[in-house]
């Protein structure tokens, strides 16, 4: 087993609507002379994929209420200022995953349409320009039930199983292992947070050294069913 | 920012009752001549803990009914096999906590009775033998409502805040940050659990690169109030 490496990705620009990522992120880890290798795991927070997809919104046009409406589902729980909210792809959180901070005064920034998507697109512009096969995973953070604080999660992926599953394998002591399947695209997007700070821009980072299996999977996989969930 | 990096602890033995974790940890790394630093931060899975404290149980004497009565404060839902039920210490998880993999056959194994005190008592060891101060965190994968998968997270912990409170802080865009807590030990959890694989035999590693805030509270802080929460 070797270490695991995660790294900040120093230098971003602030986005724009129509910026591409990828070349962004390429051009930037060339000029800092940032190797990049074989199966490195690109975590891209929400936010610079929601701006490059033009998803600010001026809220002196638009009326966050209806924003908050038109952005979810089914709206699960409201008490004051607080809406726990079923956003239109499935993801529970606070306000539909609609963020007022790191943007410009008086503004909303909604999630990407289809952080799936973007992540896909991502990787494969990075992987024609880099020449080497990658992961990209599309992190938010939310809060949880019955824990306090939040942690980053991952709402879009693409290149990598999201989930590590353990099951009919066997443990040291050669019990069956049945019950263990690990978020593990969850856990990468909790282990970048470690490096991306809010008050700083580091909107990116990448890791290496996860032996991780290559899928055709998305992130949709770790959204569970309302009709088999036990806390809806 | 620099990086972080996770580093497996290779060559753990197996852990016996009375075993001392933070003397068994710290020769394991003489021998490998691994360095310490300053701050590194050592995150234990609860089963080494467990059976180093005495938890395991043999299922010919004890039944697996009562020993998730006598670990539980309350059953949350139940539904055929699967019993969802807050612990004794306040966590909400599958059996509460009560493991049979990575043990011996038809044998239990139960949390630690009190994992911040374990959390602690491993620093204080620890920082006595390789003399430079370090952050504790004892880990336990759970499921979570909502999403499929379980992931790493903190039960107990020592010497380290357990939230990275961005409260009152100014983000890029100078807007208060007016909601932002991160529950950086659950994510120093989950990053651990990149490279602590269920098959093989890594229960300890060590997470460098970190800039955290020292403190005297626990793990405790991320339980959230039953009448706090909307999920219960």
């Amino acid at each position: 087993m070797n270490e695991v490496r995660v790294i900040p990705i120093q230098g971003i620009p602030e986005i724009k609507t129509d910026d591409n990522l990828a070349e962004i992120t390429f051009e930037v880890l060339q000029k800092n002379k940032v190797n990049i290798e074989r199966n490195d795991i690109f975590v891209v927070t929400q936010k610079i994929v929601s701006k490059s997809e033009g998803m600010e919104r001026d809220l002196s046009q638009f009326n966050f209420e209806e924003l908050l409406q038109s952005e979810s589902k089914k709206i699960i729980r409201k008490r004051g200022d607080l809406v726990i909210a079923k956003t239109n792809h499935g993801f529970i959180c606070a306000n539909a995953g609609i963020d007022k901070s790191n943007v410009k005064k008086n503004t909303a920034l909604l999630l990407p349409e289809d952080p799936n998507k973007s992540a896909n697109k991502f990787r494969k512009r990075f992987e024609s320009l880099a020449n080497v096969p990658i992961a990209v995973i599309i992190s938010d953070t939310f809060g949880r039930a019955w824990r306090k604080g939040q942690v980053n999660f991952a709402i879009g992926s693409s290149g990598i199983n999201p989930i590590d599953s353990y099951i009919g394998k066997l443990d040291s002591f050669d019990n069956e292992l049945n019950a263990t399947e690990i978020a593990v695209i969850d856990e990468l997007a909790s282990a970048a947070e470690l490096v991306m700070k809010k008050t700083i821009d580091i909107p990116i980072a990448i890791i290496r050294g996860v032996d991780y299996e290559k899928s055709k999977l998305t992130a949709n996989e770790l959204i569970r069913d309302d009709n088999e969930d036990f806390f809806l």
